[in-house]
């Protein structure tokens, strides 16, 4: 679900304060392994030769074409056949298969309609155009029309104001202008934060419907050739996908906490949270022209312009638009595939791997290509095990339904399993779309250095050198003077903390289940996410050509799950987890100090009324709002719980890690990450427990570290700060409370 | 002829090493002027204030609505009948006034052909819409259609190469696409450098001709609306403007260092090195989307699109076009209006003040609107004469002609009367486009203070305050820290050092006069210049609307000139110009410092093979070219004599300023700006003998400082850059031995 290239942003920021970790950087199976020993770290790699020499590219290839066939939404014939494809190859293989079913809520469009009404006429066509050079685009009987998943029914009509990405910071510029949008209609334009935020922050500024269009600048000409001449999205093409409130709680709308078995309890669709209080529709920028075209007031900030070729404009109006949304809300039927291969040693101990399985339309890339992946690691492993190679722990395949209305597959399925998967689950490792070009993980720090070294096993399939080494080259090349020196000084890659996007968040942010989120990407274009164009044709000749990063991604997802699966010690490590937590204290505090300071300035500035004599007086750019001073919190609970962590993860670190640990170790170390959770959740959203990472409140899938400390003083709630970071504290005290346990 | 907006930014940044002056912030209007006592300060601010009720938004509205009825350009009758208009008036006011005439070499168009031939047709219709809106634009019988003067003649076909602003850095990018413009024609957008760069440099890489447009998104829609609507260029508009090579030398291409009386020697046209190499043509962006619609090739980085709606490539070719252009090499006779006001006092001391008055078209705003404040200004100095207050120093009037081909009409005055200029001016004030918005002067930095003074004394007219104070809330708002820090640490504001653009270089810059160049602008936009739509009509709507900011200019500039004129002391200053220059030494080393270790680490990574591993195999874009190290450079006799300067300066500053200077003593004192020339001039071009101030040889109207040492490393030529470091310490050692003089 999630575009892979925002995570490899992330990842090339460097946090701000480095450390010697004291781990020499390995070259490709020289080191050994986490959790393993000499003997155990050869029989593991030879493991993995043999793994890697069953992954084919014609197998990912030949699934890739039958599985995109056609549009397989959740609750469609064509995504019940995928279902039953998956299983049955699980099955062949080996698993024990069982096909988890949920009744959930589940909007379709049945009613579309967008007009201009002022100053002239205009109809949206919201209708994305077939293609004579890419066949998938005409099997489209099953197709979903673009819209927006849990945008809630309405006919509304008002004046257009353009919001720009439709972020806080936005609407901080649209207040200097004077601009309100209450009772009007926001024009937004996708990117700058996750969509579901664009009405979730319109609504609360009161305006009465939102548009979402893509701007050829980000996504379209601008970015390069469209399709069918390039990647990108060409004038028709609109980006679906769901608006629910995920940041509140993710999953079915009605069954928040609990699995939505057919007699779970059910809140009345009234009542559901998470659904959008505005209606929104996402559009072409063919149908966005028109409107925008259309609208007056000043002209827009410089940094807002679009590429469309016209003077974008603030509005509010003189362009007037209708839009009617009307939704089927059907209750339908989703279905995971859980396969399962029984551990050898520790079948109570499972690891986890998923995707889901389920796209907007064909699904070639999203999340297509990352299924065939997981299925070529599956029927390896399955193989090995037939070969006399079965993994020490459970390992779990699964792939989800319903991804796309909200991760409600993985959220269902977690909630109902809540307490066994709480004994039981030692990791989870989650892929969905790929393309070419650089590894990404991201997931929990724990797993931080099983990932290295992982990352410095797997050969890119382009260069031949390993991924981490590719990784490494780009950070030098393109990374800031931060990141490139910590590649020096800082034996492992960083990976980045975790937001939400994919099927990793029930596991980790609701149930503290370590995981890791995988990726290649960075060269493969995704102009096609969630519009009629993401199909074989265009996947394969434009995303991954010749599926070779698909195998990669097998290879990498693979290995992790083949370390966790066998390791006679759970391969976690503690000092990279204190490492990160570390940098995001320091930057919460200079957070804190450069809003401080900031404030402070603005103010002065405002009170001595330069902002009169700076600004144009002919135009109605004025100055800030006075903001309360920012004041000086106590971050000294939250530093002393760090140097505690810090302290016992070093001591861990002294232990022999290539030792076995016994069962009752393993669990301890497996469950660790539930110490860093909290059953109270975060402010204002219980169902996200972990107090480490977040999706942000007002960013939707962008991470928020330490999400209680940190948005407390984002959002300027000052007087929760101090709670949050004694909270916070208290996990971190608890968690180095558990490794202490672990070293005695 | 230059953009103002452009002066603006430079002066918002700070220099890198603020000092204390110890000049307290004056009040408007509360200290004592420099140069002048306690009751000559009383007299001369009583002088101003009947000054500034002498000067009428009537009177300023008035001509220019008269001058810009006709396109009138030199050689034009339009022209003569400019010339004889003001002529007439300064007359009628009372001064002394001759017309210089100048035979000098004009190209105007005779041919001018573009056609796309491949892969399609298509013929640039290089003309602009007359609008029923704007009635000026019909009156264009006598109008140059959009034209590169100083291009050569020339027939050419090739591929296009799109080379975005066609800058150094923008080649270098170019080399690591493997793309060379060898054979080509180079199509480069306006910006990022002046207009004369671009064939120059298109030039030196081998290119056969150049096509320059104006992107909508510099300088079209995506800046703001368009002509009628607004004030910027609708899809018709093209930017005329002169491409001679004027950082080698302005003025006649025939004459260099004489003025072109009829009996000056002559260069034959074919050994003019001021005349293009490759012709080049301006295009309007309506003109150029089918051409560049048509390229191929990989698409362009980021930071290279434009705003067309269309994906940008770089080519070579397919596009392919054919270019012809003919010119008239006509002779035509430039006119300088010379008014003279003989000075009661010092009457062989002359203070110069001057505008052009010849336009590329209807020229309202460019020259016209810093043109009739000129006039205004003269018009109340006479009156002030006539009622008993004359100038004590000659004040010289002077409208120039030509100024739009290459600053003709003053450089070849100035270097007709250079001996007299050299015993007798005092300084020279120019201006040329004014606006609505912030004060802009830039200038000599031996009169620094007087600016300061100046800007503290004359009101903003929309806001009240003082346009100094104005400028201050401006940096204070929109500067970056340094800026704003700056504007506590130190008492004045930072006038800007020169490059050039306008008619101020011959005196500045040739024969080291002390020179200021003022305008308003930052709020009045400039989406006319140098095409049709330079009209009466835009100007009043969108730029200076009443004429406020023309009087303000005339308060600014009148205040300027007659503080000069009449001090007892020459108004010059010495610890502001050795602040500065300290600056920008400062500059210089951390350039030197910041290439060295940018050299060094790029070669690093060239050599480690990284850029194979970072960069996409599947595209052309490869690791930069090695570059020769940076050596360590001996700064010791730069800072040594800085020092020098410094201590001459501060010994200055301790005289009692307001006690009258000798005769003498005022000769040394504004003769003192021609001890920072040298006469053998800079490495390559010695028409330029300012060693302090030049426009770049590379950017052409943006200022180098200490030139001769910061090209010779900006252009890696650093076997001269020692020799460069000597000489300018000469030079500052020759002020410093006159400053001490001064002292004595």
């Amino acid at each position: 679900m999630r575009h892979v290239t925002s995570l490899l942003l992330l990842v090339l920021q460097a946090p701000a304060f480095p450390v010697q970790t004291g781990y020499a950087q390995g070259g490709a199976g020289q080191d050994t392994l986490l959790g393993f020993d000499a003997a155990g770290t050869a029989a593991q790699r030879a493991l993995e030769t043999d793994f890697d020499s069953r992954i084919s590219t014609a197998d990912l290839d030949n699934w890739l074409r039958i599985l995109s066939r056609e549009p397989h939404h959740v609750g469609s014939e064509a995504g019940r056949q995928v279902v039953d494809f998956v299983a049955r190859r699980f099955r062949e293989w080996g698993y024990n298969v069982e096909i988890a079913e949920y009744e959930v809520l589940f909007p379709s469009p049945r009613t579309r309609e967008l007009e201009l009404v002022a100053p002239e006429y205009f109809r949206a066509s919201l209708t994305e155009d077939s293609l004579v050079e890419d066949p998938s685009t005409s099997r489209i009987d099953n197709l979903l029309p673009p819209y927006n998943a849990f945008s809630i029914d309405g006919e509304v009509e008002g004046e257009l104001v353009f919001v720009n990405y439709g972020t806080p910071a936005d609407y901080e510029i649209l207040d200097r202008y004077g601009i309100s949008v209450t009772g009007k209609i926001a024009i937004s334009r996708y990117g700058g934060s996750w969509r579901g935020i664009k009405p979730k922050l319109a609504a609360e500024k009161g305006a009465v419907g939102t548009i979402i269009y893509s701007d050829p600048a980000d996504d379209g000409y601008g970015a390069g050739d469209t399709y069918p001449d390039g990647p990108f999205k060409n004038e028709s093409a609109v980006q679906r996908g769901s608006v629910m409130d995920m940041p509140t709680y993710p999953g079915d709308v009605l069954t928040p906490f609990v699995g939505a078995t057919a007699e779970a309890p059910r809140l009345p669709r009234e009542e559901a949270p998470t659904i959008t209080e505005i209606p929104v529709l996402p559009i072409s920028y063919r149908d966005a022209l028109p409107l925008l075209q259309a609208m007056g007031g000043e002209v827009v900030p410089a940094e807002w312009r679009g590429g469309l070729p016209i003077t974008y404009h603030l509005g509010p109006g003189p362009a007037r638009v209708r839009m009617k949304l009307e939704f089927n809300w059907d209750m339908v039927t989703a279905y995971d595939v859980i396969a399962r291969l029984e551990g050898a040693v520790y079948p109570e101990q499972w690891v986890i791997r998923g995707n889901h399985h389920d796209g907007w339309n064909h699904g070639a890339a999203d999340p297509l290509s990352g299924l065939v992946a997981l299925m070529g690691e599956a029927k390896a492993v399955a193989e090995l095990a037939a070969a006399g190679s079965p993994p020490a722990r459970t390992i779990v395949y699964t792939a989800w339904d319903s991804e796309e209305q909200g991760l409600i597959g993985s959220t269902e399925w977690v909630e109902e399993h809540l307490a066994e998967l709480d004994e039981k689950a030692v990791a989870y490792i989650n892929t969905d779309g790929n393309s070419r070009g650089f590894v990404n993980i991201g997931g929990s720090h724990v797993l931080e250095k099983l990932a290295n070294q992982v990352m410095n096993d797997v050969t890119d399939p382009q260069t031949g050198v390993s991924v981490a080494e590719r990784r490494r080259a780009r950070i030098e090349v393109n990374g800031n003077a931060e990141a490139r020196s910590e590649l020096k000084s800082r034996a492992d890659l960083r990976i980045s903390p975790l937001g939400s996007g994919s099927d990793y968040t029930p596991f980790l942010q609701h149930l503290g289940v370590a995981s890791l989120n995988i990726a290649f990407g960075g060269e493969g274009n995704d102009g096609s996410y969630h519009t009629l164009y993401d199909t074989y044709e265009h996947y394969t000749r434009f995303r991954d050509p010749g599926m070779v990063y698909g195998v990669a991604l097998a290879q990498t997802a693979g290995r992790a799950t083949l370390r966790l699966a066998n390791a006679p010690r759970v391969p976690f490590e503690f000092t990279g987890l204190a490492d990160n937590i570390a940098s995001y204290v320091d930057e919460i505090e200079a957070l804190a100090a450069s809003m401080r300071e900031e404030t402070r300035q603005t103010n002065a500035r405002i009170d001595s009324g330069v902002y009169a004599l700076a600004l144009d007086p002919t135009h109605s750019f004025g100055a800030p709002l006075k903001k309360a001073e920012v004041p000086f919190f106590n971050f000294a609970p939250l530093k002393n719980a760090l140097v505690e962590l810090q302290k016992a993860a070093g001591a861990y670190a002294e232990i022999d890690q290539s030792s076995a640990a016994s069962e009752g170790q393993n669990i301890l170390l497996y469950t660790s990450e539930r110490e860093l959770t909290r059953p109270d959740g975060l402010p204002g959203r219980p169902w996200f427990t972990h107090q480490i990472y977040a999706p942000g409140f007002y960013t939707g899938y962008g991470v928020k570290t330490l999400p209680g400390v940190r948005e407390a003083i984002e959002e300027r709630q000052f007087g929760i700060a101090e709670s949050e970071i004694q909270t916070a504290a208290g996990v971190l005290r608890g968690m180095a409370e558990r490794i202490r346990e672990l070293s005695e």
